[in-house]
Formats: C-alpha cells, sequence, structure tokens
C-alpha cells in the first residue's frame, strides 16, 4: 500500500546506473500482471543507450526527461499473443503500473510516458526500435535515481464512488 | 513487491463480510494511480446487493464466482473527464490494477472480469447500474476473503525482453 500511496512521477534523474539486477525485477513485476484470459500479450523493450532514448523524444515532445535517464522500458502489446481480441491495451497497463510500484519499492523513479494510442508515437517507436507490425508500443516508462523529492499526492475524491448505481 | 509476485486470481470466497474501511483502502489504492496528464477520468461503483451482483452473471458467462462474492467493484472510465482522449482505458487499467495489489496485501481475494471493450457486457452494465451513456464500464473486481489458496505463479518469460531494439 505505501508504494502504491507514495509514488509519484520522478523526471529528474541522478547520474548512478541501475544496477541490471533491479532492471530485472521490474520486469519480473511486469510479467506477474494479470491478463484477460492469462494471455500475457506483453513484449519489453529494454533501452540504455543514449541516443536510443534521446531519439524518442523528437517525436514525443513530452518526454525530454529521457535526457537524463538511465533507462527506460518500453511496454508493448503483441497482436499476435492477443488470444482474447481487445484486450492487449489492459493486460500492459496492468505490467506497467506494477512496473512503477515494484520501480518505487526499489527506490527507482519513474514516469508512465503515453504512446499509444497516438499514431506519430506509435509509428515512431515502430521505427526507432525495429518493432513488427503487429508489436504495438503502449508506453514509454523513463527510470533513474530520483534527483526530485515529492510529497505523496491524495487523489482520494469521495464523489467518484457511487453504491449500487449511478 | 511481494503482493505483486503472489497475487493470483481468487474465484472462491468465504461467507464474511469485507469491511468497509478495507473496500475504502483498496478505492484509495486505485485513486492513487497515475492517468495521462493526471486526468483522473475513473468512477468506481461499489456493490454490494447480492440481487445486483448476480445480475451481472446474466451477460457475462465467467462471471459466476459473483454468486459468493461479498462485493465487487465496478471500474469505469467517464468520458466527459477524459482530457486526454484515448487513454481512459489505460488509466483505469491501472486504478483497477492497484486495487488488486492492495487487496492481495489486506489478505482479501480478488479477480478481474473483462467488460469494455465487449459491447454486450458493456451495455448490460450500463443498463443494470443506470449508467449515463458518457460512463464506461471497464471491468468488474470480484472480492471476498478467500476460501481457496493458490501458489504464486511464475510468468517470468526472458523471451519477452528485448535489448534496444527487437
Amino acid at each position: 500500500m505505501k508504494a502504491i500511496l507514495e509514488r509519484r512521477s520522478i523526471r529528474k534523474y541522478q547520474d548512478k546506473k541501475i544496477p541490471d539486477k533491479e532492471l530485472k525485477k521490474l520486469l519480473q513485476a511486469a510479467m506477474a500482471a494479470p491478463s484477460a484470459g492469462n494471455q500475457q500479450p506483453w513484449e519489453f523493450i529494454v533501452l540504455r543507450d543514449k541516443g536510443n532514448l534521446e531519439n524518442i523524444i523528437k517525436f514525443h515532445p513530452r518526454a525530454t526527461m529521457l535526457k537524463t535517464a538511465d533507462a527506460a522500458i518500453v511496454v508493448c502489446g503483441n497482436e499476435q499473443k492477443e488470444t482474447h481480441k481487445g484486450f492487449w491495451v489492459q493486460d500492459c497497463s496492468a505490467a506497467t503500473e506494477n512496473i512503477l510500484i515494484a520501480a518505487q519499492e526499489s527506490g527507482i523513479g519513474a514516469v508512465w510516458l503515453g504512446i499509444y494510442p497516438r499514431e506519430e508515437r506509435v509509428k515512431g517507436l515502430q521505427e526507432l526500435l525495429n518493432l513488427p507490425e503487429y508489436v504495438y508500443p503502449l508506453c514509454v516508462i523513463s527510470l533513474g535515481y530520483p534527483a526530485e523529492e515529492k510529497e505523496p499526492s491524495n487523489r482520494y475524491d469521495e464523489t467518484r464512488i457511487h453504491d449500487e448505481k449511478w
């Protein structure tokens, strides 16, 4: 609960490498997510190359924090693994949220950068990462040890809760 | 990490009430999720009425565990609150995953029942819960204290991880 409630989007990073074994933990968390009929339609591209990270900014103007990120994980949906059509976005979003919570628990700062369904961003990443046409990038998760501190944000809003019906 | 890695879909429940304060914790976790531009496009319908729960089975044949569930949370996207068009499914999926992890931590069993984009299920819930046409049910989370135990499932698959490109 603590990690869920205290997690914030972190966009400023220290110049410090995330060990491979920490990145592996994030990917383990990702693949522990539920999916429709347990179809597990996900693929993960791990980026550490500075050039690769900076190239994303060309088609995603809000991704400038990638200049100082140590790594990124691109979460993708593989249409060929989608046995329950129409659910890959939900499955891959659950995997993404698991990565964010696991990062918070590991002291790693992260921010979810939306890609799908923005066409220019999807196409940009498919070309940059040589993705087959049946693999859709859902988002880029920018990662690095935090160089900023943020208080937990209380978004709890009782007006969004409805008893039994609208 | 423990809750993320050990979480399983729980479909058999004890005849035991979930206290309101425990349900509130799940909703707090849900609303702590990230969303596109922090738009928070979610709404939550909390179901405890047996008739309401059982009515869902009529249009969702795989939802029979709702007969013995103590409660359910219907996670919905409110199109009128979606300032970043095309992202409500991702935002509400992150909120759903937070509920599942918080439930696991609280010893509550849960299973994510897909609704959107299956038209007959969306329509069925909109009618049952009196949802406005701009509110889309994403999923139903069935909840109850577990009457079954499941070992953690190791879904980690290295073939899904790609370095720098496909």
